[in-house]
């Protein structure tokens, strides 16, 4: 009954979490819930980056409205911290307002943090509960525990494709492939993700503005990189002249005429000179380069040759394919990877924990992407959500 | 409150009738039920080609039962008979058993039919509703509407892809990619159509027997038809050699050597010569042929040439798309239309009805290419199943 109870309240704080969705960069979505006797005393959310965190804005609300939290249950899809960070600790703040209980979705993945927000309630006799809905508040967090764990983006493949797997003619045509519903998901996650990161060749075939088109969030647009070997970019093209103050990052090649190298700084462009193999750019040392600069997330808008290199290095950590309802057909069509693809069956990218979702007309396939040489990724961490571990 | 029942009676009319499934072609599959104050006095379906209709085995059982069905409801998917056929017309046994009402789910498409069962028991007297679930019972017999209707096999388009739309790797290897429960679903849909067609390339590469491996199913395999445009079928293939008695048929131009031809008549394929553009089958010609030979359904089971042949011919009824959580990749992989493609995404051939389906791990994409020049299929017919047209 408690379980059952425990799963309710901790699927609406991760629905309050969202609410925090594409401001929080690059903290969390963490929202929070404070219960007693079967009703809500009061509840929060992160809402943007510098504001307060989810518990302190429940338990803040909870006293202005001179509410007191005495033996109430607290759930919160990530673990309180127990570090000065921008706020003071929240472990220390359910301690003073003489909580009973605390559950908690999944333990902070921050190695600065790991359970000693959990130490700081334990120690002080409150109660706690971990990995109640572990496997959706992971999901949710995706982003941020790749990168807090790793320091490297979490890297999205987004492409809208036909069902035969094309995202465009073999003219190049592909405006538009999906339907209106799956391109505004498409804006809603660039508002989520650090930067939106293309190929050349779509640009010089498209010229788009890689901007989110989502009232009021002009100034939440993501970082514009470009991969670009030969220096094919100029100030001309739209990233360079959109209303947009998201800056320009160009990743190229010691190839590139250094005359057009300065054109395109003095645009305020980033230059990332990167020499990988065959004259391309070394896509591990970009990943690496953007990480350590602080992007935490990059959503991967393809052509098909950058997609399949990205996927055979093994720099994919999600593909979110929005497929249409149309055949395209046609062996030279553009497909979704276009690389040099495998020999064996066996060498197939298996895709991890896929989901297909309706999305208006068109159908969202999600998954993870198995790495070279790595077992499967897990969803859940080592204890899954089915049997939550229970500890005093 | 009688709509309700009305429906969740016929959805049981239906599950019994798919218990004949693979064993009425050419008949339709049709089950019935026969309710009296919200109880079930019998049920029946059509078991086999040349077994009692539903409604005969419904009734039949009632009576060896010694139950009197006056004043009974009865459900079938499909309008009662009115001719006499392999048996005698289920409407005239209808009116003997004095039922008050009969709920239909389909007018009988058949042109001999069409209406004519329905008058019998409206004449009698009887109370008739029709309409019932008619979408659902359309696409149950899909197969025998198209083919009563038109005289032409109902041709479903039949592959298994990874994500990204490509049937096998560019050395042509494809076994397996999906998962053990789709290929089993794959063999059931084979034991329910009149033929398998694949083009002479997939027997080159991958020489398969074309059966169905479903125990107790043999004497059902489906006649194995092979576009050969060359003549470069063999009687060493194993489609010759396989236990099975099903025939082989094999499509072919004028270009085919003559003691090739002889070679395989020995073997007893029949021959049909069908001279198209290019040196190709005419495969218009083929549907047609097939469809007067009495073939009133096929599995077009591919490679990528065939299949986008097919499809810009507008020779597509169905797609069954089997996707498998995995990406294959390369621009030079076997795609699942491997033929010249559209120029223009306005040319795209849009899938109407389209469903996606988990089974196993992989993914059943099913749906209705639109034919070239005609508007969207419609599953329903001119009234659909939400308001049901009721007359007395």
């Amino acid at each position: 009954m408690e379980l059952t109870q425990d799963v309710k309240w901790m699927r609406r704080a991760l629905k309050l979490a969202e609410k925090g969705w594409g401001r929080t960069r690059p903290n969390p979505l963490v929202g929070c819930v404070i219960v007693r006797d079967g009703e809500i005393l009061a509840e929060g959310y992160h809402a943007a980056l510098g504001k307060a965190h989810a518990e302190r804005a429940a338990i803040e609300k909870a006293q202005s409205h001179g509410i007191d939290l005495t033996g109430a249950t607290l759930y919160v899809n990530l673990e309180p911290c127990s570090h000065f960070g921008r706020t003071p600790p929240c472990a220390d703040l359910i301690v003073e307002n003489r909580l009973a209980r605390v559950v908690i979705a999944v333990e902070d993945p921050n190695p600065i943090v790991a359970g000693r927000g959990i130490q700081t309630l334990r120690t002080a006799g409150i109660e706690v509960t971990t990995g109640v809905l572990e496997t959706e508040a992971r999901q949710l967090n995706e982003i941020f525990i790749k990168h807090i764990t790793t320091g490297k983006p979490f890297v999205i493949l987004k492409a809208a494709i036909s069902i035969d797997g094309k995202i465009a003619t073999h003219t190049g045509e592909s405006k538009w492939i999906s339907g209106a519903q799956s391109r505004k998901l498409v804006h809603r996650w660039r508002s989520r993700t650090a930067a939106i990161l293309v190929g050349i060749n779509t640009i010089l075939q498209d010229d788009p503005s890689l901007t989110t088109r989502l009232h009021g969030k002009r100034d939440m647009d993501p970082a514009r990189i470009i991969v670009d070997s030969k220096g094919r970019l100029t100030p001309q093209h739209r990233v360079f002249n959109a209303d947009s103050k998201a800056p320009v990052i160009v990743a190229t090649t010691s190839a590139i005429d250094p005359g057009q190298a300065q054109k395109l700084k003095q645009a305020s462009a980033t230059l990332l000179v990167l020499d990988g193999p065959e004259g391309q750019v070394d896509l591990q040392a970009l990943i690496d380069q953007l990480g350590e600069s602080g992007i935490d997330s990059i959503l991967l808008e393809g052509g098909g040759r950058l997609n399949e290199a990205f996927l055979r290095a093994g720099l994919v950590d999600k593909i979110m394919l929005f497929m249409a309802p149309k055949i395209i057909g046609g062996s030279a069509s553009i497909a979704c990877f276009h690389g040099e693809g495998t020999e064996l069956l066996t060498d197939a990218i298996p895709i991890t924990d896929m989901t297909v979702t309706p999305v208006g007309d068109d159908f969202l396939i999600e998954g993870y992407p198995q790495k070279p040489g790595r077992q499967p990724q897990q969803l859940a961490g080592p204890s899954t959500g089915s049997t939550p571990e229970r500890t005093t």
